[in-house]
């Protein structure tokens, strides 16, 4: 490979998708679910599952590739994917992962942001199969029970920043028997696609998609936050009066995005969909917070004026989840109009067991990085 | 005492009670404390805490009161209040309790509601000491570790409804080590007085105020939810076109209230207070969530157009919480402005670590019960 190429990064290499992803950034690659194929099924078909990359997709060969357990753990453990799938029972859960950037082109539209420009579909929800991160910490005798250590991730990615990609999460969520960390070889019961971090990636439910780092190398036990500057700079929040000229002095005391706030979308109809005034139609979206159990999502068809009730059509199951704040997967609802009062705004909001919704307006919340965008979700509808 | 004054309750032996608190209704005695006082400090006096009753206030004998552990413990365990206090290790927790019908009357100001007309100190914060109500469900033999089970608590009460008061909490809550629930019987390091639930209470931090019963009578496991009408209609959340005529119909399928939303109040200046245009200010307030951290307070002062970062002047220390999501005690925060620029309106809105915000809109939150009124919270000030 030429040294220039190696630079702005080798894109020679990539992996074949599915022609239906809606393509943000070629190189790297980043692309999101159209929203009417995002709700078609509970989980996501891993060929349309959204895609979030910082440089050249990795080609990993797993018959040689190592996870290095690190950082407090002296000496360095290394482990072969095979040896990762001795360590603890192997595990299945369902969780929905969500990039903080989406629906970041609703703030973009308001006042220009940085970041890749998402619509609604920066979100998926899969299966997913590993061990538990608590039990790996476990087996390198890490201090689990350190409220105040953190545990970071790096990946094999070569990233834009001239980086690896590396993030952090505390040590409170990764040891937790109950937080469902997981180090998962498998997506949807099949081994990881290179798209999707082959052959071994972090997914951390509950949390902001950038901290279930992919293509995983390391894992090190640290005493503060990864010094990464995707822990440190990209998920963060300001105030809207905050720009690139003032940000510097405050980037230390803002917090590092870690997890989800409620959220919900409308995913049909689709932004300036076409509605015969007065036809029967059925809005149909998601609606996903940090593990709470969805409770209520409303529905408006004069643009948050007047509310009712949607069904909510398939979710975690209550029975199997208790009150235990595990609801990792997201919520498919629906509602159905019998006459369809076109043109009109349509927007939706959810409601999470501990009561929180979503706020009205999205310039109420824009914040130059354009994350955490969970204002009410608005969609145009016009009349033939 | 007549049978009359049993039947609408005998309050010829109420406890003496400081004459700053603003009483919201005497019989039963609901009283909140005056907002300045509020913010002096970090631990709320017992005497100016608020007061939460649904009838006279019991006036109990400690050496022949009986806690009893029942349900589906059989049989029922009897404990004296010595007894509790040798079943696990005395634990001494900081945690907020707050009503969730707190700043209940803008709600009614908007559109009329049923319940205590109450402003915005419902909430205190203080210092609790007890045992772990796990200790005491480990003690009784009750199946810890099911997510389906709910743990009810009965107080001594007579309340308006007929009734003793109960209420419930889920036993993931209940068991959960760092859930923190407690069987308390200290509040700022003195015994409970009348007031709070003397000789027993529970203390369930990061919940509604509802669940934290006092004068405890019973604790029961149980199957399900509590059928108290204190768990089945007091506290849910409707739209705002649900009334009186509706409401029965969904009752059963809107979920009892439990884990508080993020919230943030202004108690310096109070509603209509005269600041001199251009003189300097200091602002007061409070900001609290479900135990996760307060990350940021933003204050405006021109109704929420531009917003600048509070001080958050005292919370739970974060080197002692880590990132265990048990911040339950609420934060303190003051804006200091050269300039006031009155009469304008000043709001406040909190965000927690989960980037939960509040809504901008208390119209938009409205519910019959008024419960759970975390919009923007709003002050008007005058000049002169």
């Amino acid at each position: 490979m030429s040294s220039a190429k190696k630079l702005l990064g080798d894109y020679s290499n990539e992996p074949s998708r599915r022609p239906e992803l809606v393509v943000n950034s070629k190189e790297p690659f980043n692309a999101e679910t159209p929203p009417p194929l995002l709700v078609k099924d509970f989980k996501t078909p891993v060929d349309l599952f959204y895609v979030r990359s910082h440089g050249p997709t990795p080609d990993l060969d797993v018959s040689s590739h190592k996870l290095e357990i690190g950082g407090e753990i002296k000496p360095a453990i290394e482990l072969s994917l095979s040896e990762v799938q001795t360590i603890g029972q192997h595990v299945t859960i369902d969780a929905t992962l969500t990039c903080a950037g989406n629906r970041r082109n609703e703030l973009n539209a308001i006042k220009k942001v940085k970041g890749v420009g998402w619509e609604i579909s920066a979100i998926g929800n899969a299966t997913w199969t590993g061990v538990r991160l608590r039990d790996v910490l476990l087996h390198a005798k890490a201090n689990i029970d350190s409220p105040h250590l953190h545990v970071e991730f790096i990946g094999e990615e070569d990233c834009e920043e001239k980086t690896k990609y590396g993030s952090s999460i505390p040590m409170t969520k990764a040891a937790d028997p109950k937080g469902d960390v997981l180090l998962a070889w498998m997506m949807n019961g099949k081994p990881l696609t290179r798209d999707h971090g082959y052959p071994l990636r972090i997914v951390v439910p509950g949390y902001i998609g950038a901290r279930s780092v992919k293509w995983l190398r390391k894992v090190n036990v640290i005493p503060q936050e990864s010094q990464f500057v995707y822990q440190q700079r990209d998920y963060k929040l300001f105030l809207p009066h905050v720009n690139w000229d003032t940000v510097d002095a405050l980037w230390d005391s803002a917090f590092s995005l870690s997890e989800l706030s409620v959220q919900s979308a409308i995913c049909e109809p689709e932004k300036d969909q076409v509605i015969a005034k007065n036809s029967p139609y059925t809005i149909r979206g998601y609606a996903v917070s940090n593990g709470r159990r969805i409770t209520r999502v409303d529905v408006s068809l004069n643009n948050g004026a007047d509310w009712e009730t949607a069904d909510l059509v398939q979710q975690d199951k209550r029975e199997e989840k208790g009150f235990d704040n595990r609801y990792w997967s997201w919520t498919l609802w629906q509602f159905k109009v019998g006459k369809f009062p076109s043109p009109c705004t349509i927007c939706c909001r959810a409601w999470d067991s501990s009561a929180n919704t979503q706020p009205e307006q999205a310039r109420n919340i824009w914040n130059l990085r354009g994350v955490m965008n969970n204002a009410w979700h608005r969609v145009e509808v016009r009349d033939h």
